[in-house]
């Protein structure tokens, strides 16, 4: 049973989860085995029972959960950093405060395809994999102790991922994370002020200049954010404003320019690690710390999807200060990904 | 010429340095030629010409700066993410934020033995090092421009080390970084509730249940966080309470504190990379944005160095949330630790 110990020195959590210790061991490179050898694979036809019952999937007619047939299907993690099954309590040991490791950690399995890697999928592919992040958001946007669903994706073990066949992951935690809060903190200051939204202030001026723009089409726009963090990050944002991943009725625009980004991506970079991240709302909750915290959230905070390259390393400055040294301007790296 | 963009969103600053992207490329491993033919080193005797001139050296008697004879030297970063050179100045591109990349970006070359890295340091490289480190912290707080002096040490290339010859870095900037500043601030409001040092308190009860210490001597414990964000990570702090490195009078203790830590380490996890991060007071300065900022920071602030072994990958998790799964309890690390 994991645990939520808060450092209050660097004001952040960590989840102090051994379990994750068990998972297969972190090789820097995917043994030939693991690339390959799809028997052994948990992700594959036939092997469902070789993880957690799921929870969601998308199936041909007439197949029943836990057997082969699904288009995309989300299981509870077998290594978990949180677990539904912990109560939610709040607890001290002496001077140190705590959480019980409750919520929910899900792996959502792209595609039955052993060797299809997010650059490789097609319309349909990147369909049922957004239905299936829309779909677990309402599911756990009511269970009322979650006050936050994070989305993400690691490409390639550079980036974090474990196994090699394509998935997703989902961490639903009974707090708002620090970057999250901080990020509606920013939108919610600057729309007192302003009485504008942040993003859509930037987008706005970003599709003025045109400097930094990858792509745009009718809904969202592409482009690399002027402070980039990581040598070509990607910022894929809605507009006009939108607050959240709920809201998206039809996936056409989205899945179009998530396709773009990733190719240009791919090609410039030739197959680039990279973590993909969903920045949505949190769902609305009466008990949160700040009176006016959700007070017109609609209105000033804006979801994305930000894409970060993993092809430089962090190191002590990083690491120490919290500010990131990024060695291409996001205007080399944007003409670059153009010319792909 | 570097500068700094503020990132609205995330409320950090991301340096843009194009003159970084020039450094030895980054493999993954050291190549052979690296590791071995010292003379392409430019941290060689010998080589002193292939870096910018010096800017700090303890060497032998009648031995000229830039030659060799030096026992640490000091030189700015070749590739420098800030430079003196540039005037300060603070600008806006429309809706964005800015500052010119000035500071300094400094390279402390540990030791001229090509071969000799930080856990084979003995006693007199250590104290070499640590005055170094003390004389350039000394002489860049006189720059009133600088407001912070970060120090730190990246061991192996997985930890962010571009050469093989052990070095340190320095940074120093017209602004105190991030986490540098949330430390502080949640050092102060805790002093404001206690009257006591967070840090003290932390020390007082780690020793009282001596549950996660690995060490101490007269003036240093070193122990495993209880809310360690990274498996294995260990800090060491002076006590009773010191608010500067600058307050150090010998280094006896402190060398002795760090190669116990150094060695463990090195025996447990097999030669692991690592960052190793002086935290320190900043200068005092007039213009800082909250006015009692720096009011009883000798009393409330402390001082420590930490070491964050580069075991695991931070993926979409700790990238979007700012939270960290730590799969090693401290307590666990530590017993692994005391064994060695």
């Amino acid at each position: 049973m994991s645990e939520l110990r808060y450092n209050r020195l660097k004001d952040t959590w960590t989840i102090i989860a051994e379990e994750r210790a068990k998972r297969p061991h972190d090789y820097k490179e995917y043994t030939k085995e693991e690339a390959t050898q799809i028997e052994n694979c948990p992700f594959e036809y036939g092997n469902e029972h070789m993880t957690p019952p799921e929870v969601f999937a998308i199936r041909e007619k007439n197949t029943k959960p836990n057997s082969s047939g699904w288009k995309v299907r989300v299981v509870p993690n077998k290594y978990p950093a949180v677990s539904p099954q912990t109560p939610l309590d709040y607890f001290f040991r002496c001077i140190y405060d705590n959480v019980t490791g409750f919520g929910y950690h899900e792996v959502i399995i792209d595609t039955p395809d052993h060797f299809k890697q997010i650059q490789d999928f097609n319309k349909e592919d990147f369909q049922y994999l957004f239905t299936a992040f829309k779909e677990r958001l309402k599911a756990l946007s009511n269970d009322n102790r979650i006050k936050y669903i994070h989305i993400f994706k690691n490409h390639r073990k550079e980036a974090g991922k474990s196994l090699y066949h394509s998935h997703s992951q989902l961490i639903a935690l009974p707090m708002i994370p620090k970057l999250v809060d901080t990020q509606i903190n920013q939108s919610r200051s600057y729309y007192k002020q302003k009485e504008r939204c942040l993003l859509c202030d930037e987008v706005m001026y970003e599709l003025e200049t045109e400097e930094r723009i990858l792509y745009k089409n009718e809904k969202f726009v592409v482009y690399c954010p002027y402070a980039s963090l990581y040598p070509f990050e990607i910022r894929i944002v809605p507009y006009p404003h939108s607050y959240s991943f709920l809201e998206i009725k039809k996936f056409d625009y989205l899945i179009d320019a998530v396709k773009v980004a990733v190719k240009k991506l791919n090609n410039t970079l030739l197959d680039p690690p990279f973590n993909l991240i969903l920045y949505t709302s949190p769902p609305k909750r009466d008990n949160y710390k700040i009176p006016d915290y959700f007070y017109n959230i609609e209105i000033f905070n804006h979801w994305y999807i930000e894409i970060l390259p993993r092809i430089t390393t962090h190191a002590g400055f990083e690491l120490g200060t919290g500010y990131y040294i990024n060695p291409v301007p996001p205007e080399t790296a944007v003409n670059k990904l153009k010319q792909e």
